[in-house]
């Protein structure tokens, strides 16, 4: 089958003759000339059919062609610079390969109901598949940057024991005779056991949480990458993040331009995510808020809402910093400075995307984080092997998760997560 | 916190100073120059302490510090060609920063079940950090070949309401008001849906079986890549495998030779591993088995053992290709020159590790889909939109998967899959 060449390989042979493998988009017809626009995966491509020069059988087959029909079609590769990739296929020969009758999406308008249930067919939509290529890229700039800079792969487990952060939203199922295993909602915890093994680690898989939310920035299975490293502060873990995101927004901008224009997304902000990204503190974003109209009380964390409204007053990527203790998870490392926060932080994102990163120096002295542990009553023994890491050798260390979904969103300019995976998970949505 | 250097920088600093953190592997002393072995994830160093050149506070420090203490030591770079990575460090200066008490894995032999339920610290060992880092490489190399050729990763579903393979060893968990989730085995056949959007693709993520096996080649929770090709057929399917797997051997082989040797890997069986590959049909390895000794009837799936002997007969490795349609699932292409049979293959590791990979041709004729969905009693209903594939514009592709913690284990030579992952899931593990 490897007889046939991808359209994306197509501005190399004009002058040649050259077969190609993929499906109808359009097609469209004077009687003596026809028009067949064709996807295979790799790009788009115009072939044209001239009623004189082919037999009266090739144009009989074109005109049966109908959406999504696949076919194969060989003919010369002509330069053009109206066509897409600069070049068009002047048609000889056209295989029907298979037939395809009332393609349920058509070019008219669907309910995104009907869409999502159809996703399946859906992805072959231009749009889809520019937001796949831009997920694609991004997540391989994502391993890119945390490989070159000696960070370690290790894939935490999804069946967890013990648990992440909030109990109220944990898949679970039976495990053989060992009772119940909970889908972790993190790779953390354990990622800290191998930053004291490794140094500098990451996790990159899917995450899951139970919660009954339909805003358009969750999904009950997401993916997210989350750096942890010994011997990093706060301050150092902010310094990574702002690299990091500037890193990838920045190869996307590279790499995807095409796909990004696909999807009429203006690239002037992104442009201008570059370090240094601005920073406040949380008890200064309060300040900002009210001055906004938001009042929000000390003590609270943000809100969707009000990260939005806090982050469109910035141009580019902004950290908000030391939230309060009692608003943030037990791991955080108590602030020296202001025990009532932690050193934590939050990245967000401009252009009412908010939240795309949590990061915080962990708590590295053992009695600390059991008093936090007992104050949450969490179970004890469960975190047993999480306390032996500040026995044995304790060490300064921080982390940061990246939601995917959420940085594909912001970095695509689509108003909801649900489109940024291939075959989203919410509370109403598990097919297909 | 980035006032010290790593272990692995040092090399480019001999004649000066630095600052290192990191933690004690062990010490020894004449009681007048000392000896600490020190790691730090990115390597090992001897840092060498003489009791005449620092006061007796340092040296008081040195004497107290125990297997795993956390450390800073500063000191002049040396070069010694006895050391690894061919530096030694004159020690100034040590600070401990993580005190540590009876940590519990010794130089002494530990049986297996203490050393799991240690992992969170077992992961420190020389031969863990040595499998993690080949593990990193394998993934990484499986990444760049797929991004190199224009591949495009599709993240598939965890949770899923159709069903991948074998309905008797599915995790399910209770989906809001949808009913039962079952934990993805597979992403293929979401994988064919983005085959016709995006032509080649590919996932890699963890997937499970909830599987009652104890052999030295399961987990409940393991990590597969899986590409899907359209417009290959069998044949194209086995030359992508055999230059894949060449290329992600040869790859840790480059890059983690060290990481080889420490786990005393001889490389000899990997060096010979590039294409092309040996190619046997199911019904000549029959007879090839027979001759050895091993007697399976027609028909029958070959088991551990039976590939294993088969693959040891071969210097590198074998594909198996058309097995009987009744061993295989209901998705393989029916080979048309023998309908018996079916057009996939499995790839066996030679010295003893197995089958690393299953791939296949997939059926793309709507009606004898169909009618192996129905002859198989599956549930038609969830099938519906994978015939869809089947249904608007057919066409060949083939893929396979390659289960992660099988080649970890045979590229470093190590029995068992438990050790290939950070955190392994048995029916019997799920701590910590």
């Amino acid at each position: 089958m490897t007889d046939h060449t991808r359209i994306s390989d197509l501005p190399k042979l004009v002058g040649q003759t050259a077969t190609l493998r993929g499906w109808v988009m359009t097609t469209r017809s004077s009687g003596k000339i026809g028009f067949i626009m064709l996807r295979d995966g790799s790009g788009y491509l115009q072939a044209v059919i001239s009623r004189g020069e082919v037999i009266d059988e090739i144009w009989e087959r074109f005109e049966q062609l109908t959406q999504e029909t696949s076919v194969a079609i060989s003919g010369e590769v002509r330069a053009d610079r109206r066509s897409p990739g600069g070049v068009e296929l002047g048609v000889r020969d056209l295989e029907i390969l298979g037939k395809s009758e009332d393609f349920p999406i058509t070019p008219k308008e669907h309910g995104t109901t009907f869409l999502f249930q159809h996703r399946h067919l859906w992805l072959r939509s231009r749009r889809q598949v520019a937001i796949m290529k831009v997920r694609h890229e991004l997540v391989q700039a994502i391993r890119d940057f945390f490989y070159q800079r000696d960070f370690i792969l290790v894939d935490t487990p999804i069946l967890t024991g013990s648990i992440g952060e909030s109990a109220g939203t944990l898949f679970e199922t039976q495990y053989f005779d060992l009772g119940k295993a909970y889908l972790a909602q993190t790779g953390q915890l354990y990622l800290e056991a191998a930053a004291a093994a490794l140094g500098r680690v990451y996790c990159f898989g899917p995450t899951f949480r139970a919660e009954k939310s339909k805003t358009r920035r969750h999904l009950t299975e997401f993916w997210m990458v989350e750096p942890e490293v010994a011997w990093f502060d706060s301050e150092d873990n902010m310094k990574l993040q702002e690299e990091f995101v500037s890193y990838i927004v920045g190869r996307c901008l590279d790499r995807r331009r095409e796909e990004l224009k696909e999807l009429e997304r203006d690239t002037a902000p992104l442009e201008r995510v570059v370090p240094p990204f601005h920073r406040i503190s949380y008890t200064d974003a309060l300040e900002r808020l009210r001055a906004l109209g938001a009042e929000v009380p000390w003590g609270k964390d943000l809100g969707g809402d009000e990260e939005t409204l806090l982050a469109n007053s910035f141009d580019r990527p902004v950290f908000v910093y030391n939230y309060p203790k009692e608003a943030k998870a037990f791991y955080m490392k108590e602030n020296p400075a202001d025990p009532r926060t932690v050193l934590n932080n939050d990245c967000l994102a401009p252009e009412g995307y908010g939240e795309i990163i949590g990061g915080s120096q962990r708590e590295d002295d053992y009695d600390r984080l059991l008093c936090r542990i007992r104050e949450e009553n969490l179970p004890e023994e469960a975190y047993g092997w999480y306390l032996d890491l500040r026995k044995y050798g304790t060490f300064v260390h921080s982390g940061f998760g990246l939601g995917i979904e959420r940085t594909v969103a912001w970095i695509c300019g689509i108003p909801h997560v649900r489109e940024a995976i291939a075959f989203p998970r919410q509370m109403h949505r598990l097919f297909p």
